[in-house]
């Protein structure tokens, strides 16, 4: 609420418009909704531009159910649910209409969205065992109504493969690039094009790729600019970060 | 080069417009000049839009020197400088047109653009230790020509500095949240506005802060969608990457 | 033993109304049990006010049932367990009186004390995810008699659930924040309060959360006065100290 | 500002007693004065009970003054100052009333409060060398009106130094234990009193101290119940919370 | 393609042998099949000399065939397949003709060259624990055609058992030291011959050995020249490594 | 073989009493067995005091039998075994005697001896918890003939545990303190005694003990002269030294 | 005090010849002098066979001095400063009989025993740049009275330079291995003697050397059976525990 | 010596052409000089065909000159001594013949090989500051004979740098990649060639490059075949292997 409301708000107030409880209802109204062990942020949307989302991981079955009951029930037509287990994935389809991702494990509860044609994001993954986190990146971009390009399996130790796709990274407004073990693809793809680069290191790899650091450390180091990193394996988080990026341009 | 422009070059061949000799040299033409110690990307501004940026550490002023006069000679009106000495400044202030900021240590040679009124970008900063990396970001954005709003001083730990904000933050088209020691105002940023966060963790604290380890694993695992992050004190990248985001909207 | 009491009890032996044999037996009588595996400190609750406490990892179903039965044989009328699997509590409820809570792991061998009015604490977890560190933090206050506030999922990245219940908080004697990820619950608790915070790290998270440590190290910064840290998902330590400081206010 | 009080307020808006205007500046009042760099907490002593406290490391000479004499001009009679350098000491002391302790870089600027006789607490250290950081801690407390207790140089490999302070410990409200090297201080004090135990990791030490690492994690895994830590060197915080805790017992 | 392969290939444009579009196809010919989830690069052997390999975990059973089985059908006689489970071999191995070691989990499908007696490679283990990557060194060095001679079980801590066998590293082109724990088998090897070193750290050990950090660290510290260092229990790269500085000695 | 020795030697070659052919297979003679997979050191009983041990993890159930029969078949009358797991132990049970302790996961095969009364050494523990590495100590040092006292769960949480034993410890040639968490034991023990203590830590713990880590570091930085460290959990390790010094004693 | 002693003394309480007041004052007596900023430990040399040390990093050279005077006019002939700098040994001096040596920073303040012919000590160093903490322990293990044989600068990578020393190393009855980058000296000499070795990593190296952990891990993991390892650098600790073991032999 | 070797020489003593004490001496012979500080190993040039160098770093400036001296004076007509301060060199250089350079801290005593035309070795930098590492590296290979082809500042970032060089690379029989920061330039240098390349990791970067870990982690993770890495600014290791390679092919 901007200074400017408020004030609106409280004229009405003085001019008998607006009694002094509902003002209160209005100042200070629960923007969620409490189901004890969660608090729903229903508003979300209309503060943030996009509905609440549920992360799978670490919740019960059973709370995962209501949560995303509570908030169909409410003013969303679909919520998105990251992380979601084959079974918790199973016992959520018995109760809603769900549609679910086995390699993301990303699931759309409600009625998904079927329009992703806005902008366009490229998403490119070093090898084929980071097409799970890609593929969480590319269908949360989706969900949000980006349109999305895949370029899979282009790593560094064949530069050919990446340079041949050139013309296809130019076109894009938001690249993702996704990658394990030494994480050179971020640099190499920040040094072709002149949108923002998402980097996402994954846990792919072994020995001393610590589950993921190495890729961690050497994208923050990146000696291209306009890299910037998220967390290791959070597909998510890129997807949902590049759809905000491709919204307006 | 595209496969198009490729197909239109060879034609020209084909038809005699164009002799072998020259076509050899259009595909193969070096987009760098090379000082020896140096390679320098003239080309860079018509690839990626924003001119060649010279890292100051670990160089020396003669180095700096010889780079700066390179680029100023060849079609560049002016060449910015980050992390450079007082005393390379100095040096270099005498052979060519400087403007020098002893804060964030940015140096910009040759004529200063003025006009910086595209856009909006807040850059905010937990404490007043942390604005020398936020002045870094900010001078840096303002050279590509954004318009910045600097917000200093709104740690989390007084929730009410950062909130009595709101409405700045919410007129950004991208936030700079710059923060040592615990680095939650990533988070607490990200779910106040529905526009990218650039998080930049500072070396700023002691103890555990592990020189700014503590704040970059708290703004990588933030739990606010929307937020990515560069390396420590890199408010370059920072101010580059939101200079991007905030071109196009 | 205090000096005074020492000489009191020298005196005794001086005057013959102690013999040397008894002083000796006093002096040096062993203030906990031997059962060969573990040493029952059974005179814990006269020396710091609270009785002896099992931590259940590590031990196995029969070393708990045994430790369980001496201490209730002796001078307690119950004994705290925590981190006990479910199979060690369905073979102890076996022997004796068994208050089990599966979310959290906690056990109460015995009479529970069923007065747990004393002050007020309150519990704020970040996620639905950390409500059984939680949940062990707020078992053992109530264990102990304290009063104890619960406000889950009240993170950071929406800020106004916590600010919604910012009267809940002023009324606390003292305050636990649980949170993993990113962690910054505790510095944005501590800006709003004025007893002291405790602060657990919890493990949940993915990626740069290492386990924890990015919590960890993001509460040790906090730039908030006031709060201090337990280990990672260590409740038992959070509400145990949060009963000691609540006890006397 | 309670719902009560909101709605209270807002009635006296509709009956006419307060203008609107007024009570948007009442609602939205800034609870802070703004120099630009630093956004000072004016309201703090009203809110936590405690006045604002001047971090000085990363601050210039000039920005310690301008902000001393801005608390003072306010409603101070006096403000701390920790991690002062003598530099910025002499130059502070030109301009205001200061009270500077050298080993601890602690300064009071204006009018030191003397009273410092309420409850008791007890700073214990491992070693000489650890005396700086418990005399921040203490100088802390008793600037908050706290009684202090030193107990210097009792380290573990000489326990019986620590014994013979039984009774010294046996009458805290609370202890802070100051330690480096391998930090077990602060088990064996929590074992022998029923009060909070605030462990204060130092870097003392060297090779495999990690610059204060090993006591850190030694303090965070104590097996002694009712201990908590603080940062690494941060006496200042040590201080405050123990003063928290011993205000009202 | 070399600066004149190109002046010759755009001759032949210019003369009219070739069409621009022949010409366009020849230079951006894509030098990978592309499978959708994966790009392999056929053409690797011209120009790396040594054909494909496909590293096995976190591929499925069916990538696996699929590749596999693409590869036997362009134009290689057999393909190399790294950490290969004992599932993925049994499945593979009812389409193509296959070898496989249980031990190493290599695979080689196709028809297995079987002249391996260029050069000399010895290979050394610290421990009969590192015989399984040990064995991936070997069988891959020997899949390329280097002759590879066995010296297991010869750690640091009984030193006459590796002087013993002085002889046999003193015949080696390449030696490939495998050791976990402390790691120090690469140093004395590499003081005892005049050939490269390629040292291969193993996760063998507990405790302090971090999975393998400690003999990492340790190999790259070594005091003795020509030793270089792969990834933990990486046996393929230390023996494709070892095959290319045989190959040519 | 010491120059001496040699010379002598060489004095039977030269005066004939030793063919050259003999002095060879003298100077020469392999001191290990050589199975293949291992190298066996049948010697080490001469050299180094002690016979060969075998550790069993990371071998197969099969490569244990084989050495330990070949061991028992030169001229051992016994071996031990540790870390062998439950069904390596079945396994080996059907072939040659064998004695199996379960907690420690130590077997001696062959003939184990009966008499461990030379001099004294004393192991302690900090928790429960911490027995099985205790254990694994305790019974090598008997194997080898050393007289071991078990002063179980004396950790330093409860002091008086470990003062009232101080006469216990008063009496050892060689002290192990075993701990996991904090590792305060081990400073606690060597302020109490003058004879060396070995230190174990164990991964006993969670969170910020990161697996011993904690205890380790603790340890290596004590504060108490006389104390030095082996591997986490590494029982086996710091029994066979604390022979080695109770030995000669 | 033992419990035969303290009935003892009860005894003569209870026949008269001792007075309460004198028991109190026998049994509580201060085992240390306080001088406010370190409490000195006067009886250690009864109580652990070995007189106090003053460890001089992070005392002032007033402290040290103060330190050094109170025990030589207590009962001790002389006292071991260890880490004390040139500039504090200049002015301590000047106030009592001094022996510093450069190297190493040792200091023997007061009568320097000349008898150090006991046993047989063996120190050896990988290299030259390991020599300061070398002296370091083989000051300290003169100055407790052992006979101490140098063997510096025969590091691992040329192995003969260790081996034509196996003779020197046989004859110790404890060694001490110095070693900094990759610490492997602790292994090899661990297999070549019967004597406990102490492994003392060194911060000797650069890069991943990180200032001494990878020798650190070296040795933790050493595969010799008798070794164990102190801090880094700690060469004092190395001196103190070697001079233990070689007491008795 | 070999086993064929000794039996020959054996047989001369049985028939009396060697007296035993010649064959002692010869058998024994010590392979090193002892300056005391420092055991030098002058036979080093026969066993591993390179002459011993002088690591400068944590010597005295007087230890450099008297082994300088003493090797020129063996058999020597030249040394290498690495990271060497310009004040020894210029110490040095009164002694003896003396080339040094400053921006790798080489040093070449006595009488400098002009002779550096065998094979072909590259070594590429990523950046500019890269270069002192690099040139290291360059002139270590020099020294032993190699030719060495300056590639520096063709860093990821700008790719086309790097390719334009691809026909330069091509032309290698090892190369060397130096790079800080993210150190992605050894995966694509190691995509383009089919001879080995040698990564050097260095301490070039800020924030979260941690004085090279990521470069290093990188590296060892690279995706690359052929790949091996050497110490943390290890110019002088990846210098003489390269040359290693180089001599043969």
């Amino acid at each position: 609420m901007t200074k400017d409301e408020l004030k609106e708000m409280l004229e009405k107030v003085a001019n008998g418009s607006l009694t002094p409880d509902e003002a209160v209802t209005k100042i200070r109204l629960q923007p969620y909704d409490d189901l004890g062990f969660a608090k729903i942020d229903v508003h979300r949307e209309i503060r943030q531009g996009a509905g609440e989302v549920i992360y799978g991981e670490g919740k019960t079955d059973e709370q995962i159910c209501k949560i995303v009951k509570h908030i169909l029930a409410s003013d969303s037509e679909s919520v998105l649910i990251t992380r979601m287990s084959p079974d918790s994935a199973e016992r959520l389809a018995k109760e809603v209409e769900l549609f679910y991702d086995k390699t993301s494990k990303i699931g759309i509860a409600g009625k998904r969205k079927t329009d992703c044609s806005r902008g366009n994001i490229v998403i490119a993954t070093g090898g084929t065992s980071d097409i799970p986190v890609a593929e969480e990146a590319a269908l949360t971009a989706e969900y949000y109504g980006s349109r999305v390009t895949r370029l899979y399996d282009v790593g560094v130790a064949g530069i050919h493969r990446l340079l041949d796709n050139a013309a296809v990274l130019a076109e894009a407004n938001a690249v993702i690039a996704v990658a394990g073990m030494e994480g050179a693809l971020a640099s190499v793809v920040g040094g072709m094009v002149d949108c923002p680069v998402i980097a996402v290191p994954t846990s792919v790899g072994y020995g001393a790729s610590f589950n993921g650091l190495a890729a961690l450390l050497s994208m923050l180091n990146s000696c291209a600019s306009g890299v910037s990193v998220v967390n290791i394996d959070n597909g998510f988080g890129a997807g949902y970060l590049a759809n905000m990026i491709n919204k307006s341009r």
